[in-house]
């Protein structure tokens, strides 16, 4: 099936630009671009900008832009992708965002990505010290299911033929090194070499990319930005549909997952995690928890996936982390229907699921799983309409089953210490509907879990890949895709120790007028490892920055900004209750005073569990 | 030959601990440690301090230490080192240093490995978040031959059988991912996985670092930290000298070389490159150039390999940009001896060497080459005390050729703005004997080619890989070397463009007291790219932090620190001979206010030349 693309990827606003001109240029594929410079450099195959290259670029441009189409995050490094950056910067769709470091300038692409459900997040980087600035970032979003489209600027075809020594090149000849390092964390590369090849190759791996939901490699040499080619290809829409199912498997496979229902009597539940996110079926699996009143949970990294203000939504199922009546609820059900798994140790309570297989149906974006039989190939977007088709009529017995309501609830405590069990309810009771939650590895992502969040707001972490610092960038372009699709307040919890990974791109929200409201958790450095090991250990210590002048720092004479240290529970509560910092108008900075070695419930937990399976105590 | 350690290394202090008890443990090469917790995670192959593993600790320790010897700029990250770790910071010899971040530590451990020439840089991560964000940092060591020692901490060796889905893995089970991404950019891996092999791999791995001048990869497993292996091998000392040459072979080298030196009527110059530094020649190609007095010229990277203030050095040559007097005398000699030379396109002036293959002969450490003839496996670091011992007796002839002095100018210019044609002459005159001088790829290190340093300073910068932002982790490292060398200050200079980079080290560097002097160019954007390309364009602007807000932020309460902004020619001059701030008890940062569009003169040709074959005017 062939949909427009703008039609296919609700509800954003995305791809490919198209081109209604005979011919288009190779420079296609962006909207709002991240941008650093690598000011390394001297280039044989690039210098200034020449009059013939403008004439050429007019010729097309005027008649280009009336069709285009976006990607956004689009973001550059430096000098061998600096002529396809003039294209950028004088598009009129296009917003130019320049990042401080490649590695922030992915993490955007990426927070940007999750947010804006169904786009890619793109970047752009040059040869070698950009793309491998950047490689965590990518792997990250392969390890998580994000599609990131990767354009590396490379050297012109020649030189890649030729080979000389270049700087950005390891002196040794081999132009393919950094390729083959890609490979390892981009399911689809495409070099573009040959005139006509590329726009088969660019349609390809831009496929690839949205099907799978992981990141995808372009390769642009200097010389084919300027280049020319056909835009017949552009007439045919992508194809983002995932492949169609076998319709007898698929029938099979619906009858046997009917029968255990049956079997179950009707006591089924449904466990949603991130893959029902980052494969886009949200919407089908609202479908079958609303039209079949099956009891639903969400593992951490499905937070949101489904609305938890929903009554028949019971929280988060973390193993043996769980709130104990949630853990019950969970594996006392005789069926579980878990959908879009991506089954992690910090995911799954370190591995403790007290879930026999014999008991699951698991949904997956590529293959299926009733007990023990696996059904490669059998994809739940195309599976789950015709499930809940078949499981609907069952919805009058699983109304039946309770389901404990997900709660919030602040705890009284009779001092001012901001403690962790007190901290999170509190600002669980100042979020809204639509914000954008995005919560760092470490204390913060377990704090929020046992916290219910609003209706249409969206939780945003790194569970899996676990990255500290990653949540700056990503909040970053978090907040560019809030903006866009007109959602609430960006808000982001960090710790002392994470934030300095990557703190210079609050630079960067500030350059753009972005106004997240970041909270520090300044609890004298690493919490986390402290309770997974060496809790008094100098290695667990950080110094400690005078964390309310950093946004004036990086910011230029006269940007707004506003910075608080907040102390005790009153003063954070009489914050939160200040309708001018609740409106989030312009950046701001909360610094928290914690203690040292307070921790989260689900924290603590999860240290204990993995003091069990310790290795280094042999 | 086998030599001990420390004499074979000479001046610095290194690399391997030699344990003198039965057995040993693996956590042994360190001694300088540079951090960053990846505070990500809840692994089950560790917990917390047990007192089993303290008491299996200590069995050893206490013998253990007084042979210790050191491998510096070890830094670890996270979760699965911090066992490791714990052996480090009670180690009385190693220095705990918390980096930022991965990248900085990973600039950091090679700016120590150029300044302490002959030590490895060594730094330590945790697996895949970690050596993924620094393996920018281990590619630019492999391209500009430093030795780097990167040891990760990875999963126990049974999750590497087992695979399970853990954090900072990809969630497909592929396990080997980050090695094979390592393979790239490391001359040789080890993967400690078997008690019988792992003390011979690590003498290989460290072996062939130190021989080879490139980075190696070695993969820690959590629990084979804590493994006891017999120590049997350590009583045999590494050998780190480089394979003899064939007698036959190098005899017949010698009569050529000698012959063209002949039939060149002794018109003949040496030319010092980078690896003349890196394979540590430096004192061999002294013995050439004091005893023949044949004239010396370097190349941009090799520059301060050859004492500038000699009587028989000429200068920089850089193929046409060269000042045009040095370019006359190189490119007229009869005959070239290149030591070291690795001919990229920003240290040969755009490929526009002048030296016909018929007039040269080139010394490398593996290979050598006398006009068209290659001899693989003839290196220089044995041939070059033969070579000198042939060419003595010309000295008389040689002493003859005229060498223009390399000199120090500073052009009288009648106004107060700093321009990059004063600056650098007015800069060099501030430089002294044994000062470390650390300059950005960028203006600073076109400009400072230029001028003369003192007899037994040091330049460093990155020419050939030109990863923007390198120097501030660089200025790290190479500040403990110059420290432990007993060495003078360390001077940065830095663009505005590329400190936003890396710019939270400098809290390092406060944290440890180092005092470096950090000149930070405000240009108002990326003014090298201005030059290359889109000279006006919106992506060459950043945003103007307040820059000497910066230390005091990144510093913890106390901290001593000075901050400058100098606007004239006279407010510099006045601060450069203040005595306080030349003596640099304390780290200080200037910042140097310069116009957007000025450049040095070296770069300003280079730019014309990159012009010329530009291959984007097309």
């Amino acid at each position: 099936m062939h949909v427009p693309l703008l039609q296919s990827l609700s509800p954003s606003s995305i791809s490919v630009i198209h081109h209604q001109t005979a011919h288009h240029n190779l420079s296609v594929y962006h909207l709002r671009l991240h941008h650093v410079q690598r000011s390394s450099s001297f280039l044989t195959s690039r210098g200034r900008l020449s009059p013939t290259r403008i004439a050429h670029y007019e010729d097309t441009s005027s008649t280009h832009l009336a069709a285009d189409r976006m990607i956004e995050n689009v973001r550059f490094a430096g000098d061998f992708n600096l002529g396809f950056l003039d294209f950028v910067e004088d598009h009129p769709k296009i917003d130019w965002v320049g990042n401080c470091n490649e590695l922030n300038a992915a993490y955007a692409a990426d927070g940007y990505a999750r947010v804006k459900e169904g786009t890619l997040g793109v970047i752009t980087t040059t040869f070698g010290v950009g793309e491998l600035s950047a490689i965590n970032g990518i792997a990250g979003a392969f390890s998580e299911h994000v599609p990131v489209l990767h354009i590396v600027g490379v050297p012109s075809t020649i030189q890649q033929k030729v080979k000389p020594m270049l700087h950005h090149t390891l002196g040794d000849g081999r132009y393919d090194a950094y390729y083959k390092a890609a490979q390892q964390f981009t399911i689809s590369q495409a070099s573009l070499t040959s005139k006509a090849t590329a726009a088969a190759e660019i349609d390809r791996v831009i496929t690839e990319c949205v099907v799978t939901a992981r990141p995808v490699y372009l390769m642009l040499p200097t010389d084919m930005a300027y280049e020319k080619i056909s835009a017949k290809r552009l007439q045919t829409p992508l194809h983002f549909e995932p492949p169609a199912n076998d319709a007898e498997v698929e029938g099979f496979v619906l009858d046997s997952i009917v029968k255990l229902v049956e079997e179950a009597e009707e006591d089924v539940i449904i466990l949603i995690d991130a893959c029902a996110i980052r494969h886009g079926v949200k919407r089908e699996v609202e479908e079958l928890y609303r039209r079949t009143g099956f009891p639903v949970y969400s593992a951490p990294m499905g937070k949101t996936a489904v609305n938890e203000a929903y009554e028949r939504y019971g929280g988060i199922y973390v193993g043996s982390i769980s709130n104990p009546a949630v853990k019950e609820k969970v594996e006392s059900a005789k069926l579980i229907l878990s959908i879009g798994a991506l089954k992690s140790d910090f995911n799954t309570g370190n591995f403790t699921y007290h879930i026999p297989t014999q008991r699951t149906v698991e949904l997956h974006s590529d293959i299926t799983h009733v007990q023990y039989a696996r059904y490669p190939g059998l994809g739940m977007k195309r599976l789950l309409p015709k499930l809940t088709a078949r499981l609907q009529p069952f919805h009058e017995g699983a109304r039946l089953l309770d389901v404990p309501k997900f709660k919030l609830v602040v705890p009284k405590e009779d001092n001012e210490i901001i403690s962790q069990t007190w901290l999170w309810p509190r600002v669980g009771q100042f979020f809204r509907s639509k914000d954008v939650v995005v919560t760092e590895t470490g204390t913060s992502t377990f704090g929020v879990l046992d916290i219910p969040m609003p209706c249409g707001s969206v939780f945003v972490s790194q569970i899996l890949w676990g990255s500290i610092g990653w949540t700056v960038g990503s909040t970053l372009g978090a907040a560019f895709a809030a903006r866009d699709l007109g959602m609430g307040r960006t808000i982001l919890f960090i710790g002392d120790g994470s934030l300095q990974l990557t703190v210079q791109e609050l630079s960067v929200m500030m350059r753009w007028g972005l106004s997240p409201i970041i909270f520090v958790l300044n609890n004298s450095g690493y919490t986390i490892e402290r309770y997974l090991h060496g809790r008094t250990r100098k290695y667990n210590d950080i110094t400690n920055w005078k964390w309310t002048q950093l946004l004036d720092t990086f910011s230029s004479v006269g940007a707004k900004s506003k910075s608080y240290t907040v102390r005790t529970k009153s003063e954070l509560s009489a914050l939160l209750d200040d309708p001018e910092f609740a409106k989030a108008e312009h950046i701001q900075l909360v610094e928290l005073i914690m203690d040292k070695e307070d921790a989260p419930r689900a924290l603590k937990v999860q240290t204990e569990l993995s003091g069990l399976t310790n290795k280094y105590t042999a």
